[in-house]
């Protein structure tokens, strides 16, 4: 079995990938190292079964030279794991064209490659962002209508839009795994590397955006990937998306700010903003279900609370805060 | 009041432009001339409130240059109606940068410039191709699953999402038309233009594609209108989505087949193939609800059956088939 992991210098890309090669995949990831990084990787780089190529996949020349050198190191490819995208929500906001080119046409230009050399099957990091803003409403994966409220959201649905088409046209099998809010190490940003840089730079305060009140549910990337893995090993359907996300519902900004505070710099004081939206293009909050992909025996072990505490001190040891 | 109609030169701009400007509206029609036509427009080339841009506004720069002449000639603009689009389905399946380009990219770019230029309303010219293959249960708006099977769909789809996030960040208001099969002149493909084409060229016989159950509704052009322009005055929400389309279970394609014969070449032999669907990407039969458009004050008078009679009797005379 081998795999193309896009993005695979990544967050969670790098995690996947050392996963993936625990379960003795052969794996090739691909990554442009704008958000990932070598760095991230070194356990994995002299593992035998494994192959990083930089590329820039939203290139069409770039893209097929990569998937190219990708079939000749590593034979057949039987499956795309397409994790390549912007993060970070507020910067497409502010540039749409960073979220066409990163989260976007990555997927398309991948789609071409996979239909050229034939590689049957697409695993897709899509997002909770494809739905927009429903209030309270509990989100299953078939609710509309889905009017995204982010640019980042738009090109994840646009991306689960195309790959569908793809399915229809050339490919075996597509999943979209509509990830939560995940944390954990190698963490590039979000709302616990800002806190924890943060507090590091000016360890007496920490400003928060909003009012504290704004509520989401987290996941540790570790049980995001026992979803998927569960996912791409059960699903049966040509097409299927799944919702990822504990069980809960959520922690507040002011729960999260009061962890990172007694974890990297107890006392310091926190102030708060005005109104309950972090950025433009964010969700507020809203209810996840989960229940299709518990369908397949995957439940977390971890709550939102869990989760963020074992996050907080992951990414603080990695910022140099002593273990508790 | 002045609006820009994007692909105003073609099958649904050239009739929206005649309509608007009999409103007494400022129209500038921007177009690349793909598939519309400078002769469509010859009616109102000369109209003291009508101006033509030529251009390709998938193109960045072409695109923020179009939108400058058009502010340039007609002050501030008020709305954008955006219909340019590949609207040959097939076409983009064989090639879907077809569709990115045509479909996708003109509607980010269009974006961009409303933003940069503070045009605060969009009017969308969507598809019920979003939706994909959902069999026999009836479409409402917000019914889920969104997994279209063509990339004409996916880049529809794509674009209203696009569209949605854009009003968060900057429009006012944003209306997505999910438009059925539209029908009428001055048509430039699809199954009427195609089955009389061909009875043209070969009038003994019709050849069809698949066994001619495929069953599908179909509007005709000016009640197609009536319905946008009643959602354009009635719409209230800050982003709305309205299927178009008869309230009836469509024609077969056999139906058709047969009143085009009737129509054009009475005696010629009618053969079918095999299968329902007619292409790869053809969604081969729907059922669509439009209870949210005729909420507003919208009911079309003609069935599916009489739009197909008048459009088969417009597109003949326009082929130079006699009158009857």
């Amino acid at each position: 079995m081998t795999v193309v992991v896009s993005g695979g210098a990544g967050f969670i890309g790098t995690n996947l990938v050392a996963r993936l090669l625990a379960d003795g995949v052969r794996v090739v990831a691909i990554d442009n190292f704008l958000r990932g990084a070598r760095s991230n990787l070194v356990d994995v780089l002299g593992h035998p079964a494994f192959d990083l190529i930089e590329a820039d996949l939203a290139d069409p020349v770039a893209c097929a030279d990569a998937f190219d050198a990708a079939a000749a190191n590593a034979g057949s490819i039987d499956a795309v794991w397409h994790l390549a995208a912007n993060s970070d929500i507020a910067a497409g906001t502010s540039d749409p064209r960073i979220d066409l080119r990163d989260s976007f046409l990555t997927t398309f230009e991948i789609l071409l490659q996979m239909r050229r050399l034939g590689i049957p099957r697409l695993l897709f990091a899509s997002s909770s962002a494809i739905y927009g803003d429903h209030g309270d409403a509990e989100l299953s994966e078939d609710v509309g209508p889905f009017f995204p409220v982010s640019n980042y959201g738009a090109m994840k649905l646009a991306s689960e839009a195309q790959a569908s088409a793809a399915a229809e046209a050339f490919l075996a099998q597509v999943i979209h795994f509509r990830f939560p809010n995940v944390i954990g190490v190698p963490a590039t940003h979000g709302v616990l590397v800002d806190f924890i840089t943060r507090l590091k730079a000016e360890p007496d305060v920490l400003r928060v955006l909003g009012d504290g009140t704004q509520r989401k549910p987290y996941l540790h990337v570790s049980e995001l990937l026992d979803a998927m893995l569960i996912g791409d090993a059960k699903a049966t359907a040509k097409v299927s998306a799944f919702n990822i996300g504990p069980v809960d519902d959520g922690a507040t900004v002011k729960w999260i700010a009061e962890q990172v505070v007694a974890r990297v710099s107890p006392g310091a004081r926190i102030e708060y903003g005005a109104g309950n939206k972090g950025w433009l293009g964010d969700v507020s909050r809203f209810s996840y279900s989960t229940a299709r992909i518990a369908g397949l025996g995957w439940s977390p072990r971890l709550g939102s609370h869990a989760a963020l505490t074992r996050a907080i001190d992951e990414i603080a040891r990695a910022e140099g805060f002593e273990g508790l």
